[in-house]
C-alpha cells in the first residue's frame, strides 16, 4: 500500500490494524561515472515496495535527498546539511505519530544517511515526549540499510570480491539496472580507483575519489544481479520489518 | 533529462549548455475522500517530466513533502514546518548552485507551498550572496503553479464550474486518474461541502473542511479530463521556462 | 486603543470585550530617491490606528522592520531574513494568545512581508498546537494589505494610471506625505525607470532598479491624494477587520 | 535625522560624514496599574530623537518589542524569546554594517534587554567576521541604558527616594507623561508592593509582584520630572554618543 | 558530591532532601602570557567543588567552554555562539529540572559568560513553562561569579591596586596557581600592557590587547594568595548559595 | 600537553610543530546502581590524556555531556540534543580551525554519541568549507571509541564473557575505579538484568532497562582490571592517533 496512492480514509482504517509504516530514504548524489545519481533513493523505493507489498504494509513517498555533503564537490549532487535533516525527520515522524503511527522503519540506502538518521531518532523521541502525545513513548524508529543485509553482502561478496568497493558499488549499480534498464550507462572506467581514504570534507572527497567511485568496479554490474539483490533485500528486510512490528 | 537517471558527467557536460534546472515540488495531504494523498506531487512531478522533455531541461526528484500543516488533523498527512522547508529549499539550491546551476523553475502542485517558498528564495538569494559563491547574483527562482496556468484554468472552469472548489479539485484528481489510471478511487462524496472558510490551523481546517474538500466535486474528473490538463500545463509551463532561461 | 499606550489593567478588560487585535507591519527600506525608507511602516501604522479608532479595536506597536532582502543594496535599508521574522511573528502571537487574544489582524505595507507572513502563521498554529494553550485552535491570523484594497487599488489608477509602479509608488508615497507633511523630498527622478523584471538577490534588484523605483513615477504624489488613499485604506480595513472579527 | 522619514540617498550622502547610528530599543510589557506597556519604548525613542538631533546622528526605528519573558503572565506584553532577539539583532546590525555603518550606539530603555543585546553583540561581531565583510573589524555596538545615567539615577533618588523602586518606577513614568500627557492613567495603587524578589520565570514574577510594579511608586511621578529626566538623558546620552563615534 | 562520582541511585535519595545544584561554568581562553587557557574552568571548578563540601550540595560537571568569542584571534581558545550557549544551558536545566531539581547555582568564572547565561536563564524559564513540567514555576537560576564576591575584590585591590586589571588577572591566576602549583608559567611581561578599551570583536581585541592581558599584572599572583581567594570565595559564595537555597 | 594548562603562547608554539589536538568526549549519565553518572566522560579523560602524554598532543577539556536523552528517565542524566549539539562540535572545531588545528581526534566514551558526533563532522566540514578558511580542506575529524578498541573488547570478553553487557558494563566500571579508586560503589544488583532490547526513547528505555544496566554485571569489575583496559587503550589510541596523524 503507497500513502501516495491511498486517500486518508484509507490510511485511517490502515491504522485500525497496524501502526507501522516504511519510509524509504535515499540520496541524489554523485555514483561514479557510470552509477546513476539517484542509485540510492532507487534502491530504497524499489526495495521499500517490494516489502511493503510482502507485509502488507503502507509504503511512505521516498525521502530522495539526504545527507551526502562529502559528494557535493561533484555536479549534480544535492544534499541535506544535517541539522537540516534532523527538522524534516522530526517533522515526518511528527506528523505520522499524532496521526496514530508508531513503528517508523526506514529503507536506507546511502551509508551517508545513516549518522545523521540516528540524531534525528533521537531528536524527535525527546521532541514527541516534550509535546504529551498520548503514544509518544510507544514510537520507534529503525534503519534498515539493504545494503547491510547479510545475504545481500554475500552475494556481492560472492559476484566480485574486493571489486564491490563501498560506493558507486556493482551491486548498487546492478539494482538500478534492473530496475530502470532503459538507464543503463556506458563510460570508460579507469582502473585504477580510489580506496582507502576516509571521508572527510567534498573537496577532500573528490581529491581521493576523483571519478566518485570507491574502490569499486561497476562494471561488472548486471540487471540479472540486481534482481537477485532486489530479492534478497526485499525477503531480509521484509522479515526484519515484522520482527520491528512484533517486538515490543 | 532526469537527475536521478543521469551521471555526474553527464550533468557536466548538460551545465555547459545551460543553467537551468527544473524542480517539481509536491505535498503529501489528504485530497478528500477520492483523492490520492500524493496527488500534489504526482501532478507536479508528470507535468515538470513533460517540460523537461519538451525543453531538453534537466528535471530534479521531486520533493514529495512540502508545507501542508493546515492538512495535518487528518492522518497520512505528512507537513515539513515553513522553517524547515525553508532550510531544505536553501540546502538544494545551494548545493545547485555551487556547481553551476543558476536558473531554478519550481514546478509546483500545492499553493500551500507558495508562500514558505518565496521565503526561502529570499533566505537563499542573501545566503548565497553572503557565501560568496561567484554566480551568487546570477541565480533566480521562480514558482511555476500548474494548476494556475490560465489554459488549465480556463478548461477546469469550462468543465467543471464552480465544482472545481479549491482543494481535491476535479482537475487534479482528473490528473492523478490520468497518471495512475490503477489508482482511481471510489468512495461517497456528500453533496454538502465545505465552503468558503478561510485556512487557519489544523483542527479548524478539519472543522470545516470535514472531508478534507474545499468546495469541490472530485466525482466530475475522468482520465481524459486529465490528459488534457497534463497537456496544456506542459505546453505553458514549458513556455514559461524557456522565458525564465531567456530573461535576464 | 493603542496597545503601548495602555496599561495591562486595561488590556484586561478588553480582553473581556474581545479577541481580536491589529498588528500594522512595514519595513525600513528604500523607496526611490524621495520616498521615505520607513515609508511602508508609516502607512500600515497610520491606517492601522484609523482602523482601531473606527472599530474599538486594540493596536499593537508597528513591525517596522520587515522582509526587505531585496532591498538591502541600498543604503538605510534594513531586514530580517524570512527565518527571523518567522520566529518574531512566532513570539509575537503566542504571547498574545496566552493573554487570550485569538483573532489577529495584520495591517501590512510592504509587499515583500505577505509570503514570510503566512509561512510564520502556519508555523505558528502548529506551534500553539503543540503548546496546548487552551484556545489555540481559536487562533485566526490574517494579512490586510492596505495597498490591495480595491477602492485603493481603483483611486491609484485614476490618479496614476501606469505610473503607479509597483514600488516607491506615489500612492504609499502620497500617504507618507499626508502623515509626515514636513518631510516632503525633492530630489531629481529620471524620466527613465526601471520596470518588468522580476525580484531576485539584492544585487540584481540594483542592477535593473537602479535608483529603486519599480516603474513608478512618485513625483505625481500630494498629500491630498494621500489624505484619499488613507480614508479608502480606513474605511475599507475596518470593513474587514469587523467582518474578520465576526466570522467563525 | 531619522532613518524612516530619510531617503536612501540621503543616508548615502550621511555615511560619507559618519559610521554611527543610534538604535532605540525598548519593550512591549506590563509596567503596572498605571504604567504604559510601552513605557521603555517611549522612553527610549524619545531620548534617541533627542541625542540624535543633538549630535546629528542618524536614528533608526525603534525596536519595539524586546526580552520580557517575565512580564508575560500579564495580558498585554510581547516578548521575544532571547534566541529570536539574537537573530534579529544580527539582521539589523548586518544589513546597516554592509551598507557602510560601524558604531552602533542602543539606546535602551528596559533592564530585561541588556543580557540579550549583549549576546547578540558578541553573536553579531563574529557573524560579520565569518562574512567577510570590509569593515567587519571596525563594527563596534554599545548599549546605553538611560535609566542608568548618573544624572538620572540622582534625580530619580532626589525625588523618590526609595519608592523610585525598580520596575514601573516613577522616573519612567514620568518621562512617558512628559512624552504623551494625554495619556496619563490613574489607577487605585496599593501601599503594599512587591519588592526583594529576583526575577525569574513569568508565573513566579506575577505571584511576587501581583499588580506589576516592584517596589516603586509611580503616583510620584509628573510629566515635570519628566522632562527634567528627559533632558538629563538627553544631555548624558549625547556625550556618551560623540564619546563612542570619537574612541577608536 | 560531584555528580560525575555519584549514582543515579544517590542522586534520587539527594533529590528527596533538597533541590539544589552547582554548576561550574568556566571558559577556555587566551589568559595573556602567563595565565592557563583554561583559568576560568579551573577557578570554577575548584570554587564550585570547595561550596558543594561547605553546603551538601551537589555539583555537576564543569561547563569548560562558554562564551569567549572575543578571544578567538588568539590560538587556543574555544568559543560557543551565544546561541549555541543558549541551547546548551537551555538543555542542562530541562533534563535536571524533568528529574527534580528546582534551583540552579551558576558558579561562573568569566565575565563574558554573563550576559549569555542571563540570556539563556529566561529562553529556559519559557521553554519549561511550554513544557508543562510540574515543577516549571519553581525552577530558579542564578549566576554567581566568584570573582565579584566583595571579599575577593576587596582582597584584590589591596595586593594589587590597580594591577588587577580586569582580564589574566593576578587574582584568577594566583588561584590557578595554588590548584595547579605545578603549572606556573614565566614568560616576559610588557610593562605595557593594553587597558580601557571596551570589547567588541576579536580582532579588534587582539589589536588593543596584543599579548591578551586587560591592564593586569599577573606576575604579582602567588599561590598562597590564590589560597586565599579561594577560601573567602568558597566561604561567600556558600553562604550565597544557602540563600539561595532557602529563599522562596 | 593539556590545552587548559597552557598558555596561548604554548599553543601558538605547538602549532608550528603540529596541527592534530584531541578531543575527550563523554557523557554525563546513569550507569546502572553503581556506575558512576560520569562514567564516560572520566574514561575519555583519563585515556585521552593519556595518549596525550604518549604522542606529545595537546588535548582539549573534556566534554563531558553528550547525547545521553535515552538515559533522561534517571535522575542525574544531563543530554544535549543532538542539534546542540552538533552546534557545539561545530563550534570548538571552528575555533580551532581558525587557530590552525586541522586533525581533530575525538576521544569517545559513549556510543550514544557516534552518530552525532558523525552528523557533526559533515556539518562542520561544510561550514568551513562556506567560511573560506584557508585550511578548510584540510580540516579532518575521527571519533575514536575507546571501547571499541579490539585489545580492549578481547580483555573484556576474556574477564566478563556476556556478563560485559553494552551499558554500564564491568570494563568502564572497571577504568572508572582505577581512575577514582575512592568512588567505588556498592549496591544490591538484581541478577535479573534488561538486556536485547533496542534503544528508543527515555520512558521506553527505562521500561525495560529498569535499574539502567544493558545485560551487564558491573559486580565483576576491579580497579586492576580498569588498568589492564586503561593501558590497552592508551597504547591502541595512541597507535591510531599517530596514524591519524600522518595519513593524507
Amino acid at each position: 500500500m503507497l500513502l501516495h496512492l491511498s486517500t486518508w480514509q484509507e490510511v485511517e482504517t490502515y491504522l485500525q490494524q497496524s501502526g507501522g509504516i516504511i519510509i524509504p530514504i535515499g540520496s541524489t548524489e554523485q555514483h561514479g561515472p557510470t552509477g546513476l545519481i539517484g542509485t540510492d533513493a532507487i534502491c530504497a523505493e524499489a526495495i521499500a515496495r517490494g516489502v511493503g507489498e510482502t507485509t502488507q504494509a503502507i509504503v511512505a513517498p521516498t525521502i530522495n535527498v539526504g545527507m551526502a555533503l562529502h559528494h557535493t564537490a561533484f555536479p549534480g549532487t544535492i544534499s541535506l546539511r544535517p541539522s537540516t535533516m534532523i527538522q524534516v525527520v522530526r517533522d515526518y515522524i511528527t506528523c505520522l505519530a499524532k496521526a496514530g503511527f508508531s513503528k517508523f522503519y526506514f529503507i536506507n540506502g546511502h551509508g551517508g544517511n545513516i549518522a545523521t538518521l540516528k540524531a534525528a531518532f533521537s531528536e524527535t523521541y525527546a521532541h514527541l515526549d516534550d509535546l504529551q502525545i498520548p503514544n509518544a513513548h510507544k514510537v520507534q524508529c529503525q534503519v534498515a540499510n539493504w545494503f547491510m543485509c547479510s545475504s545481500v553482502y554475500k552475494l556481492a561478496k560472492e559476484l566480485y570480491g574486493d571489486q564491490e568497493g563501498s560506493h558507486a558499488t556493482p551491486s548498487e549499480v546492478a539494482l538500478t539496472q534492473y530496475v530502470y534498464p532503459e538507464a543503463i550507462k556506458q563510460a570508460p572506467l579507469s582502473s585504477e580507483v580510489g580506496s582507502g581514504h576516509r571521508i572527510y570534507g567534498a573537496k577532500d572527497f573528490r581529491q581521493y575519489y576523483p571519478d566518485g567511485r570507491m574502490g569499486s568496479n561497476p562494471a561488472l554490474a548486471t540487471p540479472e544481479h540486481g534482481k537477485q539483490f532486489y530479492e534478497l533485500a526485499v525477503k531480509e528486510l521484509s522479515n526484519g520489518y515484522l520482527e520491528f512490528l512484533s517486538a515490543e
